[in-house]
């Protein structure tokens, strides 16, 4: 009989394995709460609607539907139209990785990428390592890939790579394959911080020694508010000898130009690229040509360029503002390192207060973030919580601090534990 | 160590195993040599580019830029723009579906769909069955999922559902699990053919008391060029207890709008959309919300109702040139049924002459078509071959089958065996 020895339930279907360790995201969980009149969220990592160039991107759209409709209305490539691709290599150079149109596939979003990757590698059991903590819908997807998650420590310059070695060697070990290693590089969600040039270079270093593949996952690089631009990892591969092979490298347009364009690229060695095409041919055939024919005008047209400063600044100072109002509002009951750049704060709540607990007045207050639990492939701290500043205003970001701080005054503290 | 044991040849990755058995697609590969100056393709499944309505879509997207640039630019939620799925229910409703814009889940073309129902549904090994000859993209994406696909024979009344309960018997009798049936039951893709109402209640009491889920992809329902309207399986499911949550259905705006804003949807029951939003979350978090938006402007503007008549019009003109030119240049040499609607007309040529060795000719005498061997699942039959009408003018439709009967005088007939 097909399918009633699997049932889950009362449910009669027989879902596939992958969908018993998967849950719904709590932060899109968390968004509708957001939209409540008079809530200011710190949840999302919606990009600021004040940085869409609506202007722009009527002018491209435009000129596609006057100029090109026939090829932006069709079906296209797999791998993207080359217009686009032409332009994202020239964007992927300009951040110091001499890149080729031919080693990118055009992804619906960098989420897409993240899952196409998964797919390529991954088997049942096979060992995806990522950073603790690390971005939840990368998690998400590689539950769906039913990888088994290990992971290394993330401090104020990034992930421990040091540790990696060790890690890599104590999963061969056991019998286990490892496949991937996945990190955000330039200000990590959720950790904010930021991969220094010399883990860089001893990642790669440790992943040619080990024959694992890893791939840097770079949204928010072109928003570094403070600091020095550190070069991706297929740039650094050029000095890591073998290096260029063992890595790739993901973005998208969703923070410089609109998410809604869906609109993210991968850029990986010849032969992972043919197989990552061959994959994507069944996901979806291909991405909006619609709107990569867009994007491709808007990025010949040179407005991106010339609006990042603007939109950099728009995003430092609420970095600043955020961080200005916890030192302001919370002083030492919290604990953060001021990232760079990006979208994201992460901190702690001094005393081992709950985040959750506190999430739950700061609602009642009118502000919402993400306990940090959620971000943990395993053993969670239920102390930290995720602070987007990309969405709120600088003076929005001070009152949501405030009552945060409400929030936390209601909050229980739990009995200190006396050593000894 | 990682992931030496599993190395392909010289490539130094561990690829997962389900990409092992996936290939590329013949027809992308023929659609490069369509481009060729003077070529006529019957090969693709590409609209008609003057079906595309430039000027509407052109509003609508002025329309979304002044009016919710912020909301259409923006992520938006994993199920999909409620504005457009409002569209896409009433436009499924005036199908004979009445559904809810609830049941409904928004996907990047409806090859999204089917690798999204595959990833709910199919563990490595789980059985689909297709009909034979099936979708190439469907058959691609079933081998992404490592699914074993069993078939059914297809007639000119569709597949021929009446051989599927025993089938069903006998592969739970070799301890496999079936999950998924997979139709296109209007004009399919290749074989032309339209499942008979008949067929479509038998095909539902089947599943239900298989406990079976199947799924409707239905692409080109609305191109009907010849006889009656048929309703598609959850329209019928109520007349059948207990079908309604044993059966989904999948369509997209590629046919009837454009293929390039990546629009198609999935109405399922349910338990079973819960877990398709969650995969969908993984898998790009949501499709583009500007395209979303776009297209649920024009579709409320009306203008699709308005224009689908002179749509329907221009295929059928097609579908009629096409069979009256094989009529005309290749008469007794080929055999097929004249397809009530759709884009494809399915044929075998007689004297069991291998179609793979006429397309060699015929591209040198300057058309392309698809060989049928591409769309079995198992024991592919050699003299089949799908002509596609959908974007070649009526004129270019009879150059092209001249062509074709001139590559069929060079193509080499096989010896007739003599019986006895």
């Amino acid at each position: 009989m097909p399918s009633d020895g699997l049932t889950r339930g009362s449910v009669p279907y027989a879902f596939s394995s992958r969908m018993m360790g998967v849950q719904s995201s709590v932060i899109r969980d968390l968004l509708r709460l957001a939209q409540r009149p008079g809530m200011i969220s710190l949840a999302g990592g919606l990009p600021s609607p004040l940085t869409f160039d609506v202007e722009g991107l009527q002018h491209a759209a435009d000129d596609v539907l006057v100029n090109s409709s026939s090829r932006a209305l069709q079906y296209g490539l797999t791998d993207g139209q080359p217009a686009l691709k032409h332009e994202l290599a020239r964007l992927t150079s300009s951040r110091g990785a001499a890149v080729d149109e031919h080693s990118i596939v055009v992804t619906t979003g960098s989420q897409q990428g993240i899952d196409l990757i998964a797919r390529l590698l991954i088997d049942p059991g096979d060992v995806i390592v990522v950073e603790r903590p690390a971005y939840l819908a990368a998690l998400q997807t590689f539950a769906l890939a039913q990888a088994s998650l290990h992971t290394i420590e993330s401090d104020a310059s990034g992930a421990r790579v040091e540790d990696l070695d060790a890690l890599l060697g104590a999963i061969g070990a056991s019998g286990k394959r490892v496949k991937l290693v996945y990190v955000v590089a330039n200000f990590a969600n959720p950790s904010g911080a930021t991969l220094s040039r010399e883990r860089r270079l001893r990642l790669l270093r440790t992943v040619v020694e080990r024959k694992v593949f890893v791939i840097e996952d770079d949204p928010y690089g072109e928003l570094r508010s403070f600091g020095t631009f550190v070069p991706p990892l297929i740039a650094l591969a050029a000095e890591v000898p073998g290096a260029a092979q063992w890595c790739g490298y993901l973005s998208t347009l969703s923070k410089i130009l609109a998410p809604g364009l869906r609109l993210g690229w991968v850029v990986l060695p010849p032969v992972m690229l043919d197989q990552a095409v061959i994959c994507k041919q069944g996901m979806d055939l291909h991405s909006s040509t619609f709107t990569q024919e867009i994007a491709a005008k808007y990025l010949a047209s040179g407005r991106l360029q010339a609006r990042l400063p603007s939109i950099r600044t728009a995003y430092r100072e609420r970095n600043e503002a955020l961080a200005d109002a916890l030192d302001r509002h919370l002083g030492d009951r919290i604990a953060y390192n001021r990232p760079e750049g990006g979208m994201f704060l992460w901190a702690r709540l001094n005393d081992a207060v709950d985040a959750s607990e506190v999430l739950r007045h700061a609602i009642e207050e009118g502000m919402v973030f993400v306990p940090g639990s959620a971000f943990y492939a395993d053993c969670p701290d239920a102390s930290t919580l995720r602070l987007s500043f990309a969405t709120a205003l600088p003076a929005e970001l001070d009152v949501a601090v405030q009552r945060l701080a409400r929030a936390l005054d209601r909050s229980v503290v739990p009995p200190r534990t006396t050593p000894g």
